[in-house]
C-alpha cells in the first residue's frame, strides 16, 4: 500500500494506484545500480559545489550522507522501499532523512533521465572490463591447450564430413581469433559507453552554470555527450553491447557444439573434466556435457535480449519515453550471461583431455588426404580441375572396395593417373598433409606455434585484471 | 559449497565443482513449479499404485509425505537447497527425509525430462486460463467504453493523416477484434499444451506397465503425448504460447501507442485516469502516461522471449538436451508480462475519458469528408476515378485558401464539378459521413451497437473465472 | 522518369520525384498477387452490379476487361509499369485502357487498403493449402520409413550421449508428431486468414450499400471481417503464419541436424541418396549433405521474417500506415522457404538408407541398457533410487575395465547388487530393452506399428491435393 | 534439366537431381558478386604466377580470359547458367571455355570457401564505403537545417508530453550524434571486414607455397586472416555489419517517427516536400508521408536480417557448413535497405519546412517552462525538491483555471512561493528558457551553433566520395 507521498506529486490530486505503482516500479531490478548511483551523485554534488550552485556546508552534508548511504548498501542494511519507485528516489529520500534540507538540493540541475543513463553506463563499463578480462582468460586457456597439442592430428570437417587433416592446436586457435575480435568489439563499444550524459538534465540541459567536464573527469568518462536530447534518450550503448555479446555467445555456442560432439561416444575426441559433467536421475550410466549444452542454449537468450532492445527503441520519438525503463533487464541479463559463460568455459577448456587414438581412428575414414593427392598431381603438371576429377574417381574406387583412399595400393592409384609414383605415400599420410600446409594461417605445427606466439603477444598486459 | 551427494552420482568419482553447480542449477527459477511438481508426483504415485508397481503402504507414505511437502511450500517453510539443483530433486530429497525408502521409489518409471515437461505444461495451462480471463476483461472494458461512446465522432487516421470520420466506439472495437483473435489463438494453443508427456520417461518409455491415460485423467490433460522421444524434447507449446503472447502484446502496444498520442496535448483526445499517471523528478508540470509507454516497451521483451525459444530449439538433435533448461525463464517472463499488461490495461481503459471537443476540433483539419464528396459525385453518375480527381482539385483550392474542404462555399465547390448541389452539405458533415457508412463492419453508430452486441454474445460465459 | 500522372494526383501540384517513386513502389514484389487481384476485383465488381451500384453494361465491360487482363498476365504479356506503383494501379490502368470509363468505376466502394489485404489473404490461403499438402507428404515419407524399420534398433541419445536403445521407426515417428502439430496450427491459422476484409474501404466502410457476404461467398472466405479499422490494418494473419512456419522450420532443422550427424562418418547411421548430395570444388572425396544443411540454415530466415513482421506492427497507431507495405516480402519469403523445404525433405527422407551395422556398433558404446538394469532391480524389490546408485557404480567399473555394462560378467555385476541373477542377460540386450518398453507412446516395435496405424488414420483423405 | 557435368563430380555415380540443384543453387543471388569474383581471381592468379605455381603463359591466358569475362559481365552479355550452381563455377567454366587448360589451373590452392568469403568481403567493403558517404550526406542535410533554424523554438517532449522548450536546431543535432556513432561503428566494422581469407583454401591452408600478403596488398585488404579454419567459416563481419545497420536503421526510424508526427495536422510542425509524398486511391485529400513511414517499416527488416544471421551461425561446428550459403540474402538486403534509406532521408530532410507558428502554439500548451520556474526558486534559495513541489501546485492551479503556467498572473504565482517576483516573467518565456540553457551540449542557440561547428569539423574531408 502506498503510504508516502511521491517526490514528484505536487501537481497531482490523486495518489498513484498501488497496482500501477507495482507495474511501473523499477526498484526490483535497478537496485543493482545503487553503488553507481551514489558514486555519480557524489560527483554531481561536488561539481555543484565547485560551480557555486551548492553551498559548501550543503555539499559537506551530502558527502557525509552519501557515505552513510553507501555503507548501508554495502552492508545490505539499506531499507529499500518499493514505494519510492526506483533506486534514485530511494537514495534521495534516505539522504534527506539523514541530512535534511541539503538532501533536497542534490537533484538541482539534473533529472532521473540523465542520472539513470549515467548509472547504467558506469555499471556497463565495469561489466565490459570484466568481460574483457574473461575473454583474455579463455583465450589463454585455449592457447595453453593449443600449445600442448600443436602437433596432434585430427580430422578437420566441413559439412561434418571429413575434409582434411588439421592439428588440434590449429583448430583451437580458430576460437582464439573469434574471441580476439570479440575483445576488439567490446573495447570499441566501451569507448562509446564511456561518455557522460549527466548535465543533459531532462532533455535540454539546465539553467545552472554546470561544469560537465569536471564530472566526466571525476567519474572516468572519456567524453561528454554532445547533445542533451540524445544523451537522455540514447540506448545505443546497450544495443551495441548486446550485439557484441550476442556475437561472443555465438562463438561460445560453436565451441560448445563441438565439445558436445567431441564428447559424444560417436566422436570421443575429447574427455571433459568430470567435475564439469552431471548425471541423470533415471539413467545411471549418463555423464552429460551440461556445461557446453547450457552455454549453447544461453547464446539464444542474449540474441533475445538484443532483439528486445532493438524493438524497444525502434520508432521512439525524442526524447525520453518510459519504454526506456525496459532497457535494464535485458542488458543485465546479457552481461550476466556472457560473463558467466566466459568464465565457465575457461575452466572447462583448461580441463579438456583430447584422445589422440580416437582422432587417429577417425582420420582413417573419409579419405582425408584426397586434396593432397590432387595437389600432388598438380605439382606433376596436371591442371587442378583434371587432378580433382582423377582423384574423385579414385575415391569412388576406394569406397567400392571399402577402403580409405590412403590405403589403396599404388597400382590401383596409378589406374587413375599415370603421374602417381611411389613418392605419393608421404603425401597421403595425415602428418605429411598437415606439415605441407606451411604458410601464414595454415595448419602445420610450425605455423601453429608461430600463431600462438603472436596471440600471446596480443594478449600481453591485458586481462591481468581477472 | 556442495556438501550432499548428488542423487545421480553413483558413477562419478569426482564431485561436481561448486561453480559448475551454480551455473547449471535451475532451482532459482524452477522453484516456481513446486506445487505443480507435487501435484504431478501425486498422480504419478497413484498410478504406480493402481498398476501394482508401488505397494499400497509405499503409496500411502508418499501421499502423506507429499501432502506435508505441499504444506511446507504453501507456507513458505520449505528449506530449498541449491545443492539439490532443481525443484524436482529438492522435493524428492525432502520426501525421502520425511517418509524413508518409499520416497526413493517415487522416481520409478519416470525421469526428470518427462517430469519437468509435465510440470511446465500444468503451470502454463493455468497461465493461459488466467490470460484468457484477462483478455475477456479487457474486451469488456473496451466494450463498455464503446457502448458509452458509440456516437462520438473523431477523425480516423491513416498514415497519421486525417482520413475519414469514425466513431470512438468503432475505433475501440477494432481492438476487441484483435483481442478476440488472441483468445482464439490462446485457446487453441491450450489444447496443444494440455497433452501429457509423463510416461515417456527418459526418451523411450519405461519397462513398467504404466497407465498413462489414468495420469492424464487425474491431471486434467486432454490427451497423452503419442511419442516418447517427442514428449521429452518438444518445446513447441512454449514457442507457440510465446508467439501468441507476442501478437497479443503487439495489439496492446498499438493501443498503448494510441493512448500516448491521444493523451499528448497535441491530440488531447482522451484524459487518462490520474492514478495511472506519474510525474517527473525535475519537471513539476509533468503527468506522464507511464502505463501505456511501459506496455508498449514490454511488447519488445515478449518478442525477445520468442526469439530466444526459437533459436534455442533450432537444430537440436533428439531427444532432450540440457539447452532445454533455458526454456523456463523466457516462458515465465512472457506469461508474466502478458498477464500483467492485460490486467493493467483493463483498468486503464475503464478510466479513459474522451474529449469530444478536441476530437471535433481535429475533424476540422484534414478535409475528413473528401471521400464522401467523391462518393456523392459517383452517385450523381461521375466515374469514381474522375470524382476522385475533381475532389482532389477542390482540396487543393481549400488548402490554398486556408480552409477545410467542408467549409468551402457551394459556388467554389461547383467549380470542380457541376454535379455538386446544395444537398452536398449533409454529406460534408462528420455526422453525415459516419451515419452513411452503415453496412456490416462499418462505422455508423447503428453498426457499432450491433457489433457490440455480437461481441458481448461471444464473451458470454467466458472469463467469469477472473 | 515518371511520365504518366498518378491516379491519385488531383490535389498535388508537384509530381512524385522518380527516386521517391522507386523507393515507394511495391510492384517489384506485389506483381506476384496479380491473379488474386483480378479475381478479387471480379468478385467486387459483380457485387457492385448485384447491389445496383454498377450498371449492368459497366459490369459486363469490367468482366470482359478483367478476363483480358488475366490472359495477359497468365501468358506473361502484361506490360507492367513501375510508374504505376503497384499491382493494383497497373491492373486498373490497363482495364481502363481496355474498356474505358467502366474501368474508372471499379474502384468504387473500395480502397487499396482493403484490396491488398484481400489479395494477400487469397494468396496466403493457397500457400497454406500447399503447405498442408507438403506436410502430409513428408509425414507419409517418414511413416513409410518408420514402417520399414519398426524393428531396427539404434541408440537413443540425450545430451548426445547414448541413453537407451530405441527403434529407428520410433525415432522417425517423433517427427511425425511435430509435423502433425504443424498441420494443426496451419489449419487453425488458415481459418483466421480466410476472413474477408474487402468492404472496409479506407478504414470506415463505404457510403455505398454493399453486400460483403456476397463477395465472401464468391471468393470462398469463411467470414467477413467485423471491424473496418481492424480489417485494413490487421496483419495478424501474416504474423501467425510466420510463427507457424518458423516452428515447422525448427522441426525440419532438427531433422536436418540429425541427418547431418547420421550421415557423418562418425555416426554412419544413414546413407543419404546420392542425387541429394554435392561435392567440393577442391576436395575430390567430398559427398556433402547440402540439402539438410541448407534446410537447417533456412530455418533462420523464417525466424528473421517473423521478427521483421512483429517489429513492423509493434506500436503502429490505427489504421493503415505505409509501414504495412513491408509485410509482403517477409511473408512471401517465409512461405517460399517453408514449402520448398518441406518438398525437398520429403524426397530426401524417402531416399534414406539406414545402416543397421553402424547402429549396432554404436549401441555397444555407452551402456545403453543401464536403466533396464535399474528397472530390473526395482522389480526385485530395490527402491529405484538405490537401484540407480548400484547400477551407477557398476558402470564405473565397466568404464574402468574398458567394457560396456552389458558385457560385464555376471559375477562382476553381482558385486553391485546381490539381486542380480542370470535372467539379467535378456534385460541387457538392446532387443530386450526396446521390447520391454511396450506402453502407449513407447518404443517397442509393437507400439511403433500401432502408432503408425494411428498416424495414417489421421492423414486419411488429407493432403491428396498435393 | 541438368545437362553439363558438375565440376566436382568425379566421385559421383549419380547426377544431382534437378530439383536439388534448384534448391541448392546460389547463382540467383550470388551473381551480384561477379565483378568482385573476377577481381579476386585475378589477384589470386597473379600471386600464383609470382610464386611460381602458375606458368607465365598460363597466367597470361587467365588474365586475358578474365578480362573478357569481366567485359561480358559489365555489358550484361555473360551467359549465366543455373546448371553451374554459383557465380564461381560459372566464371571458371567460362574462363576455361575461353582459354582452355589454363582455366583449369585457376582453382589451384584455393577453394570456393575462401573464395566466396573474399568476394563477399570485397563487396561489403564497397557497401560500407557507400554507407559512410550517405551517413555523412544525411548529417550534412541535418546540419544545414539545424544551422538555418538554430534559434527556432519548439516544445521538447518527453513521454510525448510537453517537457521544456528546445530549439529545432538542437533537436536535429540529436540525430547528428546518432549518425556520428553509426559512422564510427561502420568504420570499425570495416576494419574487421577488410581482412583477407583467401589462402585458407578448404579449411587447412594449401600445400602450395602461396604468398597471401601479396594478394592482400593487391586487393587492398589491411590484414590477412590468421587462422584458416576461422577464415572460411567466420561470418562475424556480416553479423557485425547487420548489427550496425540495424542500429542505424533504428535511428532513421526514430527520425521517421518524428517526421510522421510532425507532418500530422495534430502537430503541423513541419511540411514535407510534396514530391516526397503520395496520395490515396480513395481519399482525394490525402498527402501521406510514405517515405518516413517506409523507412520506419524497413528498420524492422534489417533487424530480421540480423536475427537470421545470428540464428544461422549459432552452434555451427567448424569449419564451413552449407548453412553459410544463407548468409548472402540477408546481408544484401540489409545493405540495400540501409543505403537506400539513408539516401532518401537526406533528400527528405533537405526539403523540410518547419512551421514556426505551429510550434509556438504548441508551446502554449503544457507548462513548458515549469522547470525554469523551479530553477528560479532554487536561485532564490529554495531547495530544489521544495521548489519542484511549489511549482507542481502552481501547475495544478493553472490547469484548474484552464491556463498555461506562463500566463498565470504574478499574484497567483506568489501564492505558491513568496520568492516569486516580477523578474520571473523572462524566465517563463520559451526564449528565456532556451537562452538560459547555455552549457556544453545544451539547447541555447549559442551552444547549437558551436555544436554545428564541431560536427562540421568532424565531417571534414569525409563523405566526399558521395
Amino acid at each position: 500500500m502506498a503510504k508516502k507521498k511521491e517526490l514528484w506529486s505536487g501537481r497531482f490530486a490523486k495518489r498513484l494506484r498501488p497496482q500501477v505503482k507495482a507495474f511501473t516500479a523499477s526498484l526490483p531490478f535497478d537496485r543493482r545500480l545503487a553503488l553507481h548511483d551514489v558514486r555519480a551523485s557524489l560527483a554531481h554534488a561536488r561539481m555543484l559545489g565547485a560551480c557555486g550552485i551548492l553551498a559548501r556546508r550543503d555539499l559537506a552534508a551530502i558527502e557525509r550522507g552519501l557515505a552513510a548511504v553507501r555503507r548501508e548498501i554495502e552492508r545490505d542494511r539499506f531499507a529499500w522501499s518499493r514505494d519510492d519507485e526506483d533506486v534514485h528516489l530511494n537514495i534521495e529520500r534516505r539522504l534527506t532523512a539523514l541530512v535534511g534540507d541539503a538532501g533536497k538540493k542534490l537533484h538541482t540541475a539534473r533529472s532521473r533521465y540523465d542520472q539513470v543513463a549515467t548509472d547504467v553506463r558506469l555499471w556497463l563499463r565495469d561489466e565490459i572490463d570484466s568481460g574483457l578480462d574473461r575473454l583474455a582468460a579463455l583465450e589463454r586457456a585455449l592457447l595453453a591447450q593449443a600449445s600442448r597439442h600443436a602437433d596432434l592430428v585430427m580430422p578437420g570437417f566441413t559439412h561434418l564430413q571429413v575434409a582434411q587433416p588439421v592439428t588440434f592446436g590449429h583448430h583451437l586457435l580458430a576460437y582464439v581469433e573469434m574471441l580476439e575480435r570479440d575483445r576488439e568489439r567490446l573495447s570499441e563499444c566501451r569507448r562509446r559507453v564511456n561518455r557522460l550524459p549527466l548535465g543533459a538534465a531532462a532533455l535540454a540541459g539546465t539553467t545552472f552554470p554546470i561544469d560537465r567536464a569536471r564530472v566526466a573527469r571525476e567519474l572516468g568518462f572519456e567524453a561528454v555527450a554532445e547533445n542533451s536530447l540524445d544523451a537522455v534518450s540514447d540506448r545505443d550503448f546497450a544495443i551495441e553491447y548486446c550485439a557484441a555479446a550476442s556475437l561472443a555467445m555465438v562463438h561460445l555456442s560453436r565451441l560448445a557444439e563441438e565439445l558436445v560432439l567431441w564428447a559424444s561416444p560417436r566422436f570421443g575426441f575429447v574427455r571433459l573434466p568430470e567435475d564439469y559433467c552431471t548425471g541423470s536421475s533415471i539413467m545411471p550410466q549418463k555423464r552429460n556435457p551440461d556445461v557446453p549444452e547450457l552455454v549453447r542454449g544461453k547464446s539464444s537468450r542474449v540474441v533475445g535480449d538484443l532483439v528486445t532492445l532493438l524493438a524497444l527503441m525502434k520508432a521512439q520519438p525524442l526524447a525520453y519515453n518510459k519504454d526506456n525503463q525496459e532497457d535494464k533487464e535485458p542488458l543485465f541479463d546479457a552481461a550476466d550471461t556472457l560473463n558467466a559463460s566466459l568464465e565457465i568455459m575457461a575452466g572447462l577448456v583448461s580441463g579438456l583431455r583430447p584422445d589422440a587414438k580416437a582422432m587417429r581412428a577417425a582420420l582413417a575414414q573419409g579419405h582425408a588426404t584426397a586434396t593432397d593427392l590432387a595437389d600432388y598431381l598438380v605439382r606433376k603438371g596436371v591442371p587442378f580441375r583434371d587432378a580433382h576429377e582423377a582423384v574423385g574417381r579414385a575415391v569412388r574406387e576406394a569406397e567400392r572396395s571399402g577402403k580409405d583412399l590412403a590405403s589403396l595400393p599404388l597400382a590401383t592409384l596409378k589406374r587413375f593417373s599415370a603421374s602417381i609414383d611411389a613418392d605419393v605415400r608421404r603425401v597421403l599420410t595425415p602428418e605429411g598433409s598437415v606439415a605441407a600446409r606451411d604458410h601464414f594461417g595454415a595448419t602445420s605445427p610450425r605455423q601453429v606455434r608461430q600463431a600462438i606466439a603472436r596471440a600471446r603477444e596480443r594478449l600481453k598486459g591485458r586481462g591481468s585484471r581477472a
